[in-house]
């Protein structure tokens, strides 16, 4: 059994350490918050992020950075991507050669487009891709705390890394596949986020599964379109950190994203539905930085376009999504050609 | 404005006729129950398959055939399976050169492994594949009848054919995009019922988003495996009729092959939930299909495999669904290699 760090403890962050818990590893959950700390290690629940699920007792917090990392084998890194650089700088002056870094986060960085393994290199040192893992796939926290079947795929330049990642979280619940293609598992985890916020307004317009299944279809050729402009596998793109993670997030009311564009369909302004959220909605951020990169790279992703003109021009969602139904005649197969 | 003549007055032949009577067509509804074209003719409703919807006074039913296709530019063959062979029987001593056949049937003959055009064309002469049309892609019928946004593909070998078929059905709520590969369009609406059975199964279980994901991108792989041993273009996998029709029917509670296998998955015997469905469910015949193709070719085709002893040999779902998320460590890419 080996000793592994959490660094957060949202929803997401609790669950991967309580698959880590139940596979016998000795886990320390990080947290900036002494609140939350003194809960978990009191009362053994995370009660804002996943309520009435019991934490299991070699999982306990710690809010200092220094403790929380030393020893361990492996650094899982589950923080908002507007955190993921801040959180590095702590962990600078405490981490060590040898232990694997793991991230879980998804969205890509606004104002340098870059991935968040981009960002962590930035900040650890380049040396750090060679024990850089990302950890990705169609995985709703409440779930995976329920032991319900789940699957997702570990991904690095170095596939010792990322074996050790297969390693250190798959049992019987928690089926983990190895991949060699960061840059399409990045893509793809943060830019489903976008098609699950058109999804919502797809829904909350009052459209039906027909709407739906269209505009993941062609939420996924765009997300590939782009992907492989960036030297992405296209492969990766019908796998679970594509397709897959792109059908969990449409289609289930677990997801942030897909409630945050359900609200905005039903007529509320974008940040009410922020304020309501209380949780941060990445597809908000990530739909700015898409649509630069993609005027940037000169690649068409109508969906995306549609959806940074309703968040961020003002334009009516009803609107948006007619637009994208009615344009020309189209022969499919031209238009997913660039799919590849 | 066109006459067009639609073979089969289901659910979807039903909604498929009221999209070509909102575009102004004179549509002539065949079926071979009389009192089903008197309720059409005298109270405009379909109350079996398309209840509380109003039929558009351009609609009429006939029980005639050859007074359904006569003077038709087109005829659309709406019919199960198992019903292709005898009603193109029927229509061969009355149809001419001209009329374009379109299908939107969806499955695989068992015994002879045939797609439906093929089908088709074994019964009206291998010619009829230079004005032979399949239409196919995410659509429940009811949400296509209440004029709710769909999209659907129209593939042929001849694209003045499909463009035929492009323009008769496009309006504002339906768009059509085409395609030529007929093979890829066929199985992968064939082959999604399958997968729709599996989820309604997951579902049926109590298993949650994160397996049913897993499921539908598991299973979207082994379409692609099969379908391009048959010499389908693997981009058609990621397209409408693929991907995007996967979605819908393994998503939604209306898919007639989801709620059998939810029932599956509750506990239920093959035989009693085929009796309390009323209606075809295509996925049962098309497992066998698919299962005996598979072996046939040597491609590995699990989840159909899963459900083929699910279904005939009455093995337990939940093991079958377990075995399924517990197969040993594997490369993602190495196993979606096969996918092209």
């Amino acid at each position: 059994m080996e000793q592994v760090a959490v660094i957060g403890a949202g929803s997401w962050g609790t669950a991967l350490a309580m698959v880590l818990a139940h596979n016998g590893h000795d886990v320390r959950v990080w947290s900036h918050r002494e609140s939350q700390v003194e809960e978990i290690n009191s009362k053994h629940i995370n009660s804002k992020y996943l309520p009435n699920v019991e934490l299991p007792s070699n999982l306990v917090a710690y809010s200092d950075m220094q403790k929380a990392i030393e020893g361990a084998k492996a650094i899982l890194l589950v923080v908002p991507t507007k955190a993921i650089r801040e959180v590095c700088r702590q962990l600078r002056p405490f981490i060590t050669n040898g232990q694997t870094v793991i991230h879980a986060s998804k969205g890509i960085e606004p104002e340098t487009h870059k991935r968040i393994s981009e960002m962590i290199a930035d900040e650890l040192g380049d040396e750090v891709n060679n024990r850089l893992v990302v950890l990705s796939g169609p995985s709703h926290a409440e779930e995976v705390a329920l032991k319900q079947p789940t699957t997702v795929t570990v991904s690095s330049y170095n596939m010792d890394a990322a074996e050790v990642a297969q390693d250190l979280f798959m049992n019987e619940h928690f089926r983990v596949y190895t991949n060699d293609d960061v840059v399409g598992v990045e893509i793809g985890g943060a830019l489903k986020n976008i098609i699950a916020l058109g999804a919502g307004i797809s829904d909350g317009l009052g459209y039906g599964d027909n709407a739906k299944a269209a505009l993941i279809t062609r939420g996924l050729a765009e997300i590939a379109r782009l992907g492989t402009k960036l030297d992405a596998n296209p492969l990766t793109f019908a796998g679970l950190t594509g397709v897959g993670d792109l059908i969990v997030t449409c289609t289930s009311q677990h997801s942030r994203n897909w409630r945050a564009g359900n609200m905005l369909g039903k007529g509320y302004v974008l940040q009410d539905v922020l304020d309501q959220m209380g949780m941060v909605v990445e597809g908000v951020r990530t739909t700015k930085a898409a649509y630069q990169l993609a005027q940037k790279l000169d690649i068409p992703m109508p969906i995306t376009e549609g959806l940074y003109e309703l968040l961020f021009d003002e334009k009516d969602p009803k609107q948006v999504v007619d637009e994208l139904m009615n344009r020309g005649k189209t022969k499919e197969l031209e238009d997913l050609n660039s799919f590849l």
